[in-house]
């Protein structure tokens, strides 16, 4: 389906509703309406201070629980927890060479201790120190020189370490939870005896992020390779998980890079190993962010707000009691409190399921659309008539918010975990039927610079005019030719793809030879 | 019993003992002591960063028992999670004249924001920022910065809010868990239309953490209000839990403040209340940090090493299968495993009992140590006689390593939990013990200056030759005699104790009128 023909349709979709309640939509301007989810949302805000997001209640419930899932599967295959210096040495950073390149342009360097009056009365940073340090963009070389302090024999490996942490890149242009100078993330390091178990701690670390992605989030992402272009500084191989977002751009969402021996040799990570040889270490790291948070938004949201696939969010079902009539306000609010209590004993993914009654005096329809703004999954309302009937009356965020229904209690309460499963799975499905309609195998360079081409010239906010969405094409791996292709369509090699076959082809590009197809794409 | 008493006593008590696990004992060198029994159990160590630690996993592990039994009492007392900014902009802590004259003189600057290779061909600090950012040493300023955005109406109050972050403050002497330049914490920020609600918020979180340090920590401690001297920058008033060490020192375990309208008026929190006046809240502020982890150390360890208590350990019960004999080694791997997965089942404290089997290739003995050094509540050995038997072999740590019992391993699987819980009750007991054993109410100032002065001069790291403890005596309340007796003696008040009695006195030191005992000490 082409922009313009998917536009229609949703025209036609929409005939006689009414407005929605996020201005702008997604057509009209996609860069505005996922500010405006946000906000509406109430997830997050930009800070007093650069670049620097405060988290609100909501998003940081969100992203609490990103970690308790995430933080059990690292646990399950066999991580530990640990935390290190916030600060890194200059001289640390300097030590792998291309590391320091790619992070030397965007970090916070604290070259003060303490503070004094100046002569104009103000405060000036006093007591310089001998070594400027940097605030942690990453933190291989600071771990790296604790690892050395570790492993000594071969006995001490594997040594399987993550860190929940947060760390500072001074972006320019920042945007809330996709790019901020500060974010929080989990960063995990590995030091293996041999290169083969470094490889497959990699691959597992990957596999874990696609896992957590497509079961938890309900994002279907693809697991692919980096080209040497967009591998991180310092990694013999990047890999990465790849997410479609309904502009069609695609978005990094987690990195897993094999490091070879160039960190180990930069920290002297050396170990005897059982031949009685001194060696190197193998080295790896992994990490997903506070990105994930932005990523979640921008896979599932609608023009009606948030909606949060149920498996992460932090309350699943909200109570709406009816209670403007004084006479019978008392005995629903009993009846909504004894459904809570009886939904929360109730298991969903791992947890009880998570009811909120919300019974603040509020007009209803102001208290219902906040909480379909905040993209709560199930909505149930409560009123006398509801309890005279055995009944509730019943709203999914992942349909229409007039679509409601009354049922009988005790079905609801039977039947909570499976519709929120099947929710959670419809949301699934969903992004994957939108990739796979925007996802393309391209053949020709006239139709992939059509592909990229916005259809509409000066539009660059309506997703449905930018363009096609994922390129699977041929590509001769000659890292002149991306940045020729960066530099005219804004267009980059996203990811080798894992599960892609072996097949001969030419570049659609070059002309060249080509071993595989590989994932073009606008990207975050 | 005086120090000489207790001396011979253990003295006694050893007597035939083999030497400890620990090197210096408590006796013979209390700090140094502390530094073997962190680095024994594997918990921290110092970085390469100046006054940074790197928390090791086993030391983490505690620190995520503590986060997550503290999230689930602030949850339950109606506190969010949220996330602000790690920088502070110069400006904003100088709002609050006396909070930043507290953190001037030790707080991390940065002033530039890149990396450019220098004359001398290294990397020298490049972009000046217009205004230097502060790395936060609490966050009163930013957190109130945005509170005054949230906040419109009374009915946006109460604000309950809390984060988990680190923060820095730049100490010139530093020791891992009690003061480090970097540490995490929690910090509670609360904003109240009234005067009382903030006042009782501030004491309800002081409960929330008296109630955390007994039954969790295994640690009595004494609720308090703080004097003049000690009081938070820019509090109205502050309270605190202060513990009692083995070397008889006080150590601040968790503060709550009760702000006033200070932080209100320099950050501009103005609500318009019900009847219509635009007025100031009320707010408060409340932490604890990972100095806990040092005071549980130096609550409850012993010259074999730590000793967690159960509620808070990482692992439960150790199992160490005897694995010498090859003929065997698999029959007692496998009933060790059944073993594990049914004392799993079994739930304590809220989550099931945690198991570790260690079937590492060492030498039972050595193995056996690592597990008391590290503090592990119960160990338990199996090997195939204790298969024939049914039994088990077990030891506990709050009892001589040499104390080990045969039981019949159905009776020890039921009773699993209930010893674990009779352990921690125990430990409570004994610190409980430890404490009032070494409080004296003091009436002259003789004997006040008897108490607190060293039996031995120069033996400053004995403790049975420091000094007493806790003194509880009159106190005028006159700083300068605080400052006095800190000046001469090292011992400062260290609270006012809420469960107090009123009771007119005169001051140990001025002879002056006093309306009520405190608690003076020397402290961490």
């Amino acid at each position: 389906m082409s922009g313009k023909e998917q536009q229609q349709q949703k025209g036609a979709a929409n005939a006689g509703a009414a407005k929605t309640a996020i201005t702008p939509t997604r057509e009209e301007n996609y860069a505005e309406w996922y500010q405006q989810v946000v906000r509406s949302a109430d997830l997050a805000e930009n800070s007093p201070v650069r670049g620097c997001m405060v988290i609100k209640p909501w998003g940081y419930a969100m992203w609490e629980n990103v970690q308790r899932v995430l933080d059990g599967m690292f646990k399950a295959t066999g991580h530990k927890n640990a935390y290190f210096p916030l600060f890194i040495p200059l001289s640390f950073l300097e030590k792998e060479a291309a590391h320091v390149d790619g992070f030397a342009k965007e970090c916070a360097v604290v070259t003060h201790h303490r503070l004094k009056v100046g002569p104009n009365g103000k405060l000036i940073p006093d007591g310089e120190l001998d070594e400027p340090l940097i605030v942690r963009p990453t933190s291989e070389t600071i771990i790296g020189a604790t690892f050395a302090k570790w492993v000594q024999s071969y006995r001490d490996l594997p040594l399987l370490i993550n860190q929940w942490a947060n760390v500072v890149r001074w972006e320019m242009r920042t945007r809330l939870f996709l790019r901020t100078t500060e974010f929080l993330w989990q960063e995990g390091h590995t030091a293996h005896a041999t290169e083969t178990e470094a490889v497959d701690e990699t691959m597992q670390m990957l596999r874990v992020y696609a896992d957590f992605a497509e079961n938890w989030m309900a994002m279907p992402v693809i697991q692919g390779r980096k080209t040497e272009s967009e591998r991180f500084p310092g990694a013999v191989e990047t890999y990465c998980i790849e997410a479609m977002m309904q502009d069609r751009k695609a978005l990094q969402a987690g990195t897993s890079h094999f490091l070879g021996q160039n960190f180990a040799k930069a920290s002297e990570i050396q170990f005897l190993d059982a031949d009685g040889q001194q060696k190197f270490a193998w080295t790896t790291s992994w990490g997903v962010s506070t990105r994930l948070i932005g990523a979640l938004i921008m896979t599932h949201s609608d023009d009606d707000g948030l909606m949060v696939p149920p498996r992460l969010a932090p309350t699943h079902i909200v109570i709406l009691p009816v209670l403007h009539k004084p006479e019978s306000a008392q005995q629903v609010l009993e009846y909504c409190k004894a459904l809570a209590a009886e939904l929360r004993t109730q298991q969903f993914a791992g947890r009880g399921i998570e009811v909120e009654i919300d019974a603040r005096d509020l007009r209803g329809g102001d208290k219902m659309w906040q909480w379909v703004k905040k993209g709560v999954p199930v909505r149930i309302e409560v009123g006398p008539r509801d309890i005279e009937q055995g009944a509730v009356f019943m709203a999914r965020r992942d349909r229409s918010a007039k679509d409601k229904a009354s049922m009988p209690r005790d079905e609801f309460v039977r039947g909570a975990s499976a519709l929120l499963q099947e929710i959670q799975d419809g949301m699934l499905a969903r992004a994957m039927a939108f990739r796979a309609e925007h996802t393309r195998r391209i053949d020709t360079r006239e139709e992939f610079e059509a592909f990229f081409t916005p259809k509409r010239a000066g539009d660059d906010n309506s997703p449905s005019e930018i363009h096609g969405g994922f390129a699977l094409a041929h590509f001769c791996g000659d890292a002149a030719v991306e940045t020729d292709v960066k530099g005219r369509l804004g267009v980059t090699v996203r990811c080798i793809p894992l599960d892609g076959a072996d097949e001969a082809g030419t570049c659609v590009i070059t002309g060249r030879p080509s071993p595989r197809r590989v994932i073009w794409g606008k990207s975050y």
